[in-house]
């Protein structure tokens, strides 16, 4: 059966026995992810702290901003487009056409966006996309510079005081930028075009690397580097050793300071891609 | 600064100090899940099996198949496209160009695919994306019968071998099908078009809805529905009842049997959506 056919099947079904009604479940119910029962052991914590937290679930926390038309860009022109291709009214159900070029939105680098040899997202491992989540808060100097970088001393100075980074984390720069999103100052372009925003230092992923076995580093704005690097050492630092990096991601400060949390990489396996849209989840344990 | 001007730095720089060395870390190291020291508590046991799971961590189940042009789609002429648009080579970094319709691929139907007014992707709530894993095996019968659907029964046959299914799980269907794929006979069209492989009955989707609160379904084929079927039972009951269904979900045999899974619905936020690419991942308590 091909698709007009099916298409009109379901629009005379619907002409004759009209749409179903929506039955909305109890989400208190049935939807919340803290119902699942589910609980995670802290990975410095005694075993027994698993025990108390018991069966008290955790919670989800979306770091994914909406991917659409009038998201800001890295580069203008590479906008993504949808439209209508079949609806519900016409057609029986709906359907939407997409273009996109890889790297807009909340959306993950892996190693061939800089690496000619790189990894590719339909090849990379799946166990890494599943990572322990910390968050470095620099939205103090960034707002007094908006090229502010995360260095090597910011992360110093949080281990100082939370301890050290885990092997295998993702390791998220707090800049308090996401709260521009979807507006201009989020690109923050000068006169000549130059963008002005956060992002890390070559030296800081370095650090990160050698030191921590980081799985991956996250940023809440365009790019891993600060937005007026010409030389991209934060993307050569994460492409050139196999490992990704994420970029506008949302809602930090809703991870931050939680304990046992950890992020998901939700990245559809792109065939070929070094990187594309993704989903970014946070488990964070209650 | 412009994305040309951005790539003749790149380029240069490459030209002038080579790419940067692969220095691949120790995997082991780093990139495992089970590196992670989290664990899950189990749903249904005492809270002391968290404990004695302690630090032993869990294992990444990939439920996705690669999304690409050569992929079988429910409607032929559906497949995406992609194309080179910046290379490593030429420009300094890699970005692909894509083209797709959003139903194809590892991917979710939400509740606006078949509801005019139903939930939308961007605006799901995000904690129910994360829920408990239920994989309920019909080889055997899809095998004598490729029109085969999971029914009421298959469901009570389950729960007498291994208890009630959990509120807020989702049920996948495992009916052998992930293997013929992207080969032909995953499509399995006969001589007029008519599609012939395994889904979920309106019945049995309905009676998981009503009797065990599912946050959504699953099923190793192209549809929820079987191939040929003209009525979308089980497109409707899950789209008019605000819950979700995944289609051509991979690996299902590594999932079923396992203790406390876990599936993560790693769907980007597409704008306005029914459904599009999603990466599907499950979580297995070691």
């Amino acid at each position: 059966m091909c698709s007009p056919e099916i298409a009109k099947v379901v629009s005379e079904r619907i002409a004759r026995e009209g749409r179903p009604q929506l039955s909305r479940r109890n989400l208190l119910k049935a939807g919340s992810a803290s119902a699942l029962g589910l609980a995670f052991a802290s990975f410095a914590a005694p075993a027994r702290r698993a025990a108390a937290q018991g069966e008290a679930g955790f919670e989800v926390i979306d770091l994914s901003h909406v991917f659409g038309p009038d998201m800001p860009v890295y580069t203008l022109g590479e906008e993504p487009t949808r439209e209508t291709y079949l609806s519900v009214e016409e057609n029986g159900y709906f359907i939407q056409y997409w273009t996109f070029y890889e790297h807009v939105g909340t959306h993950c680098d892996f190693p061939a966006h800089f690496i000619a040899d790189g990894e590719t997202v339909d090849n990379f491992g799946a166990g890494q996309l599943v990572s322990r989540a910390v968050v470095i808060n620099i939205a103090a100097k960034a707002a007094e510079n908006a090229d502010a970088m995360l260095e090597v001393a910011d992360i110093e100075a949080w281990e100082a005081e939370h301890g050290e980074i885990p092997t295998g984390a993702v390791v998220f720069m707090n800049s308090g930028w996401a709260s521009r999103w979807p507006n201009e100052d989020f690109r923050n372009a000068d006169a000549e075009g130059g963008q002005h925003y956060p992002g890390f230092s070559g030296e800081a992923v370095t650090w990160l690397l050698e030191n921590r076995g980081i799985n991956g580093i996250g940023v809440d704005t365009l790019s891993l580097d600060p937005g007026n690097s010409a030389t991209f050492d934060a993307h050569y630092a994460v492409c050139g050793n196999g490992i990704y990096g994420v970029e506008n991601t949302a809602n930090l400060d809703a991870l931050e300071g939680a304990d046992n949390a950890i992020v998901i990489i939700g990245i559809p396996r792109w065939e070929g891609s070094g990187g594309g849209p993704t989903r970014v989840l946070a488990l964070v344990g209650a």
